[in-house]
């Protein structure tokens, strides 16, 4: 029969109605660890992609975006960098994100697939970058929840990189009173708590605001940053969350400064991206604004 | 045999190893236009679709974020916007858009194929909500370069829908010396001339790139806005072009200004939009400031 | 966007894990009638396909494996030709097929879909090739149940077109004891029931058996014959029921003396076809003759 | 996101515009041989299948269909069984039906692909059920045609796995005078040649007829045999070479006997299926029956 130049497909849905297609060239890795189906695939595009349970973790050309976006605002707002905790970011991306600030003193990890972390530091060596051998690096395979109720430690920011609460997910048992409470216990004063906080597009960010009312009972100042992420086809929301700061207001200026510390270079992130991600559109602060369902 | 709930479906490639498909819910319309081919169809996520040649033109749930981008910063910029001339547009939203400011005392719009007008206002009625009545539009089927040859009025902006002259694209024809010389001399001084000019993320910036490094030889000040649009799957980017004003320098509040005068309500456009289109991220900032081919 | 040679894709699923994609190349009508969604759409591979709800009814260039299978065994079996009567058949192809025999007189066809019919008409003139215009073509409109409770004509051969006995499907309907009273009282004698009946490869024929078994208990001979019919993809079986003769036992040369008397050529049926059809593979046969439930 | 349940697809175009999408529960094994893209994936439907370069070799739960019409119509028509050679074959499958014989008592099987056999030993052992331990099998990895050349031993059966004549396949090689020659001499009298020679529904048939051709100028019988393999989405066809026999004209009781010898029971094989293999649909025995190009 006539060779079909693609023949390995990877599909994602962004509604029942709405799908990806990503033609695969390689399969680096397909199976399953203790908490879900972890896939490793190659495509033309996007590079290598982590994949589990379906949904796209991030890829290996775009990932920049999301792991600038997701730690620097955070780190940039905080009153202290050198204690940083993540909860998830299982790729170590985001670790080599936070170590690349010289005031980090130490960097705690805590996930709870340590098969997802072997992987990618035998597959995904570019999302690390080495970071999970830096000496300030403390890596921990186990229940983020359950690290912090046994660990006082405080910390002057914590990044969250968990899925979202969608209904059917485990991280469902992550977005309530009592871990809300358990989080901001952990933080340092003038800490900032930033988290990935699902789409925010046209027709898919009620859940992020939803997410974003419920986190303003706890903080002064929740705000929503924005980004289209080209590997989860969509616009991707973060929250800021702080009693000290309103990220949004901080000036092209002071990031510049920020990210002048940092080692090596910046893909996406800098003072104006940090201008153009905190600059909602007009549809998505309407909805922000309204009242709503809570956690 | 068992039954498919989604057995029509709409496939966009944004690469050929990259697919975006959309389950139809109904086909409104399927055939040939002397130019082209059209499809208008209905999905449940982004309403109704036009398609041209397989290409997405815009959907009904998100098409003012990209005709809204389109339109208003060139009219906020323009020093006199009682004439406006829009090339292609042939849905009617970008005509639409323009007749909101009350300044406007004349919108031409040529656009060569009259078919896709027609079905527009037949089965597209969403998008041009009564502009082609308007006594204040002309609508002129026909060549847009024959038009502005033989027709020597000036226009406060100049805003063209076409698409993007790619390789094998009959609007390569409309991207030359002679055709941005014939452009400006239609421009009204102060005049505003603003494009779509393909799409803008990590791998896909390199036409739009080349469109605005050979703009820049022709104006002052050749400025890309970029913004995702969730129909095209990707960020979709804009440039501004004009010998008075850089776009980028106009503060959020002469846009809400500005805006104050629109009939009825933007849905993605203000102030603040405005800051977030023209605050590129910085892998783009980098691309554009590089040398490298024009057209 | 780069260009995609096939932008619209029929889907099929034939398990929720197993679909086929067709590539349209022409929509030539989408619409509801009062009972079903129906599409024609035109495939480089089959040409024009009428589906209904989604599911293939019959394609341009395999129409005659089907129509030819249904057909042919049916009336070659038949004690007496003259009066036939066809259940549903919209496209007009069985039609067609029973009045390619000199010997029938009347032809009944009764189908509830009249808006099938017409775009049958209109679009599908290759399938029944002027057979509605014959004058021994009697079409009615309507319920076939309630024709044949109201109308004592009897007929040699009762040819079921209908979709099979589905969970969710109308047609259940029409598969329960006094239904099968209700055909077979309108069978002359030595008459022939043949209905399509469902698909039977290896992973689907179990619908197909348990219409087998039920139709047993009210004939003598129930036959199973099978074809793999390529717009369907997979193999499709059929049910011959009389009380005078096993269609199974009709030699080569029977059928290729009655297929002499066709007006035109087979495409696909004759003798050698007709041995292939009743010669069923191992594996179906061990199924058929197992127990199991019946309607 | 949403979690998509089917996020793993396996897509196969039987033509540009026509492609069979499976479902991938599971992939076992994805690389690459020294010859060619390697893949073992599981789907709900039909179990495992092994895929080189984008094409399905054979399925799990319907590979019985494949290889039991590929070697038993031939060993029931060889004068001699004690010495059997296949071509290709690496699942090992083959090597297992023939083995199934008492008479045997030696196949040779040559396979180029040592990847492909011991992927296939390791993941696929349902199809090879201990072939390659039974003393009778002599497995050489090599080269099909050096073997035959170098190896002077003759066969009453040669059985071809191998993959079809297409343009740009490795295997054109093997379609010509030099290499017919080679393996009519390496026939036992009274030997059977048989191969799997390619598609053979309504709109793929005529690389098969091509190739039934050229054969037939080589042998006294050459025959085509049919049956719809639901893994392979199409009917598919194998040619039976031999100067003694006409396959076609063994009786079931004939085939029957035979098969009363083989060790096990068969799934889709015996007298009746021998006759539907051997009955031709009527277009397919007229394309057979035209002129037309040879190899």
């Amino acid at each position: 029969m006539p060779k079909t130049e693609h023949w390995q497909w990877y599909v994602e849905e962004s509604a029942p109605t709405e799908q990806h297609h990503h033609a695969i060239s390689q399969v680096h890795f397909a199976g399953r660890s203790e908490f879900q189906q972890v896939a490793i695939v190659e495509t033309p595009v996007f590079g290598k992609m982590l994949i589990l349970d379906g949904d796209t973790q991030s890829s290996q050309h775009d990932e920049k975006i999301y792991h600038e976006t997701l730690v620097h605002p955070a780190l940039a707002g905080a009153a202290d960098r050198s204690e940083v905790l993540i909860l998830g970011g299982g790729e170590g991306a985001t670790l080599r994100e936070v170590l690349r600030h010289p005031d980090v003193a130490r960097c705690t990890m805590v996930d709870i697939d340590g098969v997802v972390v072997d992987l990618s530091k035998r597959y995904l060596p570019e999302w690390s970058q080495g970071a999970f051998d830096d000496p300030r690096a403390r890596v921990i395979i186990g229940d983020a929840l359950a690290f912090m109720r046994d660990n006082e430690d405080r910390y002057g920011a914590i990044i969250s990189d968990l899925t979202e609460p969608l209904e059917d997910s485990p991280s469902n048992l992550l977005f309530n009173e009592e871990v809300f409470a358990l989080i901001k216990s952990r933080l340092a004063p003038g800490g900032v708590y930033v988290l990935q906080a699902s789409t925010a597009s046209f027709h898919n960010a009620s859940l992020h605001c939803k997410m974003a009312r419920t986190l303003r009972k706890h903080y002064r100042y929740v705000t929503s940053f924005v980004t289209y992420v080209p590997a989860f086809d969509t616009d991707w929301a973060f929250l800021a969350c702080s009693d000290r700061v309103d990220l949004a207001t901080l000036e092209p200026e002071i990031i510049d400064t920020y990210c002048a510390h940092l080692r090596g270079e910046n893909f996406f992130y800098d003072g104006m991206t940090h201008r153009r991600l905190f600059s909602l559109p007009r549809y998505l602060r309407r909805m922000l604004a309204a009242s709503g369902e809570t956690f």
